[in-house]
C-alpha cells in the first residue's frame, strides 16, 4: 500500500464554501428498472461551477435506491435478478398483508431491497470533475415504479 | 427527467461554515429492534440553529446499523425478518465458535447484518429542515441488544 | 434516549475550511480479501493536520467495496463466507456469459457483492481523531483481485 499523491500538509488553503440545495426529477418507466444518473449529476455540478467539494445525492422515496457500479447491460440484468434472489417478492411479507398493512402495492420487497442498497450517495468533486473510476456510474434503482421520483442534491463546494 | 428547481450558477453565496460534533445516547431494549431517530436528529439541528448543510450520523458500534426507510409497523417486522433470512443466525459462523473466537455473544449474524445495512448515514439539511421524503424515517437497527449505544453526529452547517 | 454531550447552540464558531483531495493506492493479494485501512486513513488526516471535519473515502472500482466493522480474524472469515452465500459465484449470471458480456473475468458476483456493501464511506473527524468506536475498523473488501486499486479521499476540514 502506498500513497500515489501526497500533497504537503495544509494544502487546500483556507477558503469559504458554498452550500447548494437542488432537487432533480426522475420519471421512471418500469416496476424494477435502473437509471444512469452520472451525466445529469455532472451537468448540475458544471452549471454551479463546482470546483472541489462533496455532493450528497439522496432519494426522497422509500422504494427508490442509489448505488455506484458499472453501467453494463448484462450486469444490470444481474443486479435486478440478484435483488429478487436476496429478497423474494411475495414471500409472505406482513407489509403486503391487508390484515397488517394499509399498503396495497405489494411492495414489501421493494422497501427491503432499498434498505439493503441504501437511499443516498456521497460523491467527491475534485478539479471540477466527479470523483469516479473509469467504470463507475451513479445508478438509481427504481424498485416500485413507474413513478415520478425526486432526488435531492446537497453540494458543499468551493 | 427534468430539474424541478434550477437555481442560477453560483447560487448559495460564499460563506463560512460551522463544524459541530455531538454524541447522542440510544438505550435499546431488545436483541433485534428498530428505533426511529428522525425527531431526535431534527431536534439536534434545531438546537444548533442549522440552516443548510449536511449531517453525518454514525454508529460507534459494530452491531448497530443505520438506514432510512418507512416507519410502519408491518414493514419493521419484515425488515427484521429479512435480515435473519439474508444472514441466518447460528449458521456455523466462525465468530460464534469458541475454537476461533473469544466472543461469546453468538452475534456473528449481528455483525454481518450490520455490514450489509451500513454504519452511517449522510443527511442533507436545507432551509432548516432535514432533507427527507414524506415517508422516510431515520432508523437505527439494534442487532445485538439490549445495550447502551452511542451515535456520533458531525454537522457542517451554515 | 438522552444526549451525552449537549453543546450550547451555535457552538463550533464560524470558520473557513479546507478542501483536500488525495488518492491512496491499495495493492491487493487475493481474489477475495479484506484490508484494514484505519491506520492509513488516520495517517493521512494527521499529515494534513485535520482537526474537525469529514472524510469521504471512495473506491474508484466496481469490484472493491468499503465498510466499517470489527477487524477480527474469525469475523473476517465469516464476512467473506456471507458474501458468497448472499450472492453465489457462477450462478448463471449474464455478466459471466460470453453471449451477453465481453467481460471474461467471471466476476458478476464481485460486482453484485460490491453493490450490497457500498463503494464509499463518510467518516467524521473530531479533535484530530477519526470518529470510530472502540471495535470499528475501516475495511476494504477486494472482491476480484489481486489488483492495484485506488481509493480517493475528499476531506472537508478545519
Amino acid at each position: 500500500m502506498e500513497a500515489t499523491k501526497t500533497p504537503p500538509a495544509r494544502e487546500g488553503g483556507l477558503q469559504t464554501v458554498r452550500m447548494i440545495s437542488e432537487t432533480i426529477r426522475l420519471v421512471t418507466d418500469g416496476r424494477c428498472e435502473l437509471y444512469n444518473l452520472t451525466e445529469r449529476i455532472a451537468a448540475v455540478l458544471l452549471r454551479h461551477d463546482v470546483k472541489d467539494g462533496m455532493v450528497l445525492l439522496s432519494s426522497l422515496h422509500t422504494t427508490l435506491a442509489l448505488f455506484v457500479n458499472e453501467w453494463q447491460s448484462a450486469l444490470l440484468h444481474d443486479i435486478k435478478g440478484m435483488l429478487n434472489k436476496v429478497v423474494t417478492p411475495n414471500d409472505g411479507w406482513r407489509h403486503d398483508d391487508p390484515q397488517h398493512s394499509d399498503c396495497d402495492r405489494r411492495n414489501a420487497h421493494s422497501h427491503l431491497q432499498a434498505t439493503l442498497l441504501g437511499h443516498a450517495l456521497s460523491l467527491g468533486v475534485a478539479k471540477g470533475k466527479l470523483v469516479l473510476g473509469q467504470f463507475q456510474a451513479i445508478i438509481a434503482a427504481e424498485l416500485d415504479g413507474p413513478r415520478n421520483r425526486d432526488l435531492a442534491l446537497q453540494i458543499i463546494a468551493t
